[in-house]
């Protein structure tokens, strides 16, 4: 413990003295812990790391006040937050920009209009690298800022996100540039892995018994099932936890497929819903989850919108966790799953918080940057007088 | 590394695999590096820390993009916005709340419009105790909800910010909360003094030539200085780095006080610039804050606008570190101090970036716990009515 010896004013401010010596400061150094840690189990050569900012090693957070007001005593949060842009496709960025740093490429693309893009503008800041980033038309301008304020080019593709999403794969294929788009590059489900071996290391090499994830596209809730099936691999756990994936109401495709019902358009309608990261009509590696929920004993199911706002609420006034809709969803499958009988309120279970939204600091979305492209020779045009 | 022996078909997702084994996991446990490993040096009696955020142990960001593009090699930014509410703030909070737990206080209060009070209110949250803010009524209405998200009770004072902190401190004496309120507490320094003993673990055990940190009402360059001076006091160090406080050019009192120009309206002018974090007219603890640059060999500096919001771009774009205006004031104050001879490119100098802007999750500001409140009998007939 401090002893305190006493205080002294300084300049008016009130300094309290210890009795000082080198014993009070820990020989050892400070750890570091960061997604690298498992590298023995990720795509990457030996040799120092690359990629300059540290990635993962996110906390586990034991949540007393929520576990008091749910009646969850063993209830964990798993912050993917504490990531620099502050959700955890900051992991994925990070291995592909680290394959590309080590093979000497200098863009990443992607297309996106969430926190994928956003992460890799920032990501590839960090390392020097160029991001090239496909929105279709409609991006909120707030994205668009944090895009363009990490110096990301940013194309707008008028005929729409699946065009964009076409258009920056074809341009990762031409011009030889990363290609970190969901679900097409195995790395990104390599990096996100990671999160499911920092789970079971935090609860002291155990594994909870669910773990309730937002779904959008699905690399999230596939990677998780992959950490944990290698953990199983390893000879290091018996059996994976339930994975619960939750969907918001309004565009829920894998709930209904499911509960074999037939999506209506009401199931399908992404502007309805404030978790724009897991509105996803099409999900790039849907019969992946659908697949991995079925092995791992798990479910899928649908939350409404005002369970949605009320998880953020609870996350904020509960356990001091800041997120935005999506970032929330697990904690409104919490309830649902429970009344469904999916999970008792004594096992073990971990949410994963994804993700929380930021602000890009007072800065006016810069324009410079931003164009509106349909097809790769307009991409090469505008980045050929690239400034 | 990691090796990769081939890769199979997942539901149609490529599987990465590896010559799978326990010994492709690390033996040891992960480590956890927060503030409490100084734990010696803070007025934390034994037993285990009940506080349940970790917080602290922030990266030091080796920046290389920046390096090359400032032509500045030996340059770091020590990176606070990676804490739970985004700001240097939370480890102030933090053990102010850790000794409230320990004491059995179950309020903490503070006056504050800004991220002092966001952090205050979400450790609150976390831990389960109740927050009462102190605001002017002019508080933004972002970070009102930020607050009431986080259930705390924030009142509204209508005769301005000094006359929330009287009350404030008057609320903290009469009914024995915590008291948070910058300077007054000399647990604010205590924790904020661990930022000096990160950098130097960070750097090696080595100090840095220079730090940079942007100035409001004092205690982060405050406790900087102390944190350092305790390092030479313990036989670590022998020398301290100097420390150069940067102000906005619109609210720049101790600029002007350090240079021995009495400072107009033009100077004292909070309005004037985005860098509300900084924008303070009365410094709580300016005096400290010459005195700790005049012993160190360092300086005060003003920086413009227009400096402010190019900084904020750069460390996106360059760093991928996001910061609201006055967290990126210290980038500001780099040029400036090199132009004066105050830095030298060559030199190892570490920038504080002390935050960031977060969002409240698209919840509507709640209204239920604000209220307007001019003396201590409104605070106590509001809370008596809680629900
Ligand atoms: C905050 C947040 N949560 C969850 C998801 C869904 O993740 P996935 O697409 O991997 O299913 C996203 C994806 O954008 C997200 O941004
Ligand atoms: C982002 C940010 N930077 C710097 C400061 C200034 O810190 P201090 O008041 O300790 O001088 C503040 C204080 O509110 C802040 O919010």
């Amino acid at each position: 413990m401090g002893s305190v010896t006493g205080s002294l004013d300084r300049a008016g401010c009130e300094w309290l003295q210890y009795d000082y010596g080198s014993a009070l400061m820990a020989g050892t150094r400070p750890a570091s812990f960061t997604m690298w840690r498992y590298r023995k189990l990720l795509p990457v050569p030996d040799g120092p790391v690359r990629y300059p900012m540290p990635i993962g090693g996110t906390p586990l957070l034991s949540v007393p006040a929520l576990r008091k007001a749910s009646g969850t005593p063993h209830l964990w949060i798993k912050d993917e937050t504490r990531n620099p842009s502050a959700s955890n496709k900051d992991r994925a960025t990070a291995l592909v920009i680290e394959d590309g740093l080590r093979r000497g490429v200098g863009t990443i693309t992607t297309a996106s209009t969430g926190n994928a893009a956003v992460a890799t503008a920032v990501g590839a800041a960090a390392a020097g690298m160029r991001a090239v980033i496909f929105v279709s038309t409609d991006c909120q301008p707030d994205k668009l800022a944090l895009m363009t304020q990490a110096r990301a080019w940013v194309f707008r593709v008028p005929a729409g996100y699946a065009a964009a999403v076409d258009l920056s794969r074809a341009a990762a294929r031409a011009f030889g540039w990363l290609d970190r788009n969901t679900g097409a590059n195995p790395f990104t489900i390599e990096a996100k892995k990671t999160v499911a071996f920092e789970v079971w290391e935090q609860l002291g090499r155990r594994l909870p018994d669910a773990m309730i994830v937002p779904v959008g596209d699905g690399p999230t809730l596939v990677a998780l099932d992959k950490g944990f099936a290698e953990l199983v691999s390893c000879g290091l756990a018996t059996r994976q936890p339930r994975l619960i994936g939750v969907q918001a109401e309004s565009c829920q495709p894998l709930v209904r497929a499911w509960s074999g019902v037939p999506a209506g358009p009401a199931d399908l309608n992404p502007a309805g819903t404030a978790a724009d990261g897991i509105a996803v009509v099409r999900p790039a590696i849907g019969d992946a989850v659908l697949d991995a929920v079925r092995r791992s004993g798990g479910s899928l199911l649908a939350v409404t919108e005002s369970a949605l706002l009320s998880a953020v609420a609870t996350l904020a006034g509960r356990a001091g966790v800041g997120a935005e809709p999506a970032g929330a969803a697990a904690l409104a499958g919490l309830e649902c799953a429970v009344e469904r009988g999916l999970v008792d309120r004594l096992e073990t279970t971990v949410l994963l918080v994804t993700g929380r939204e930021v602000k890009a600091g007072g800065a006016p979305p810069g324009a410079g940057r931003v164009a509106v492209a349909q097809g790769l020779d307009e991409v090469e045009r505008a980045l050929a007088g690239e400034c």
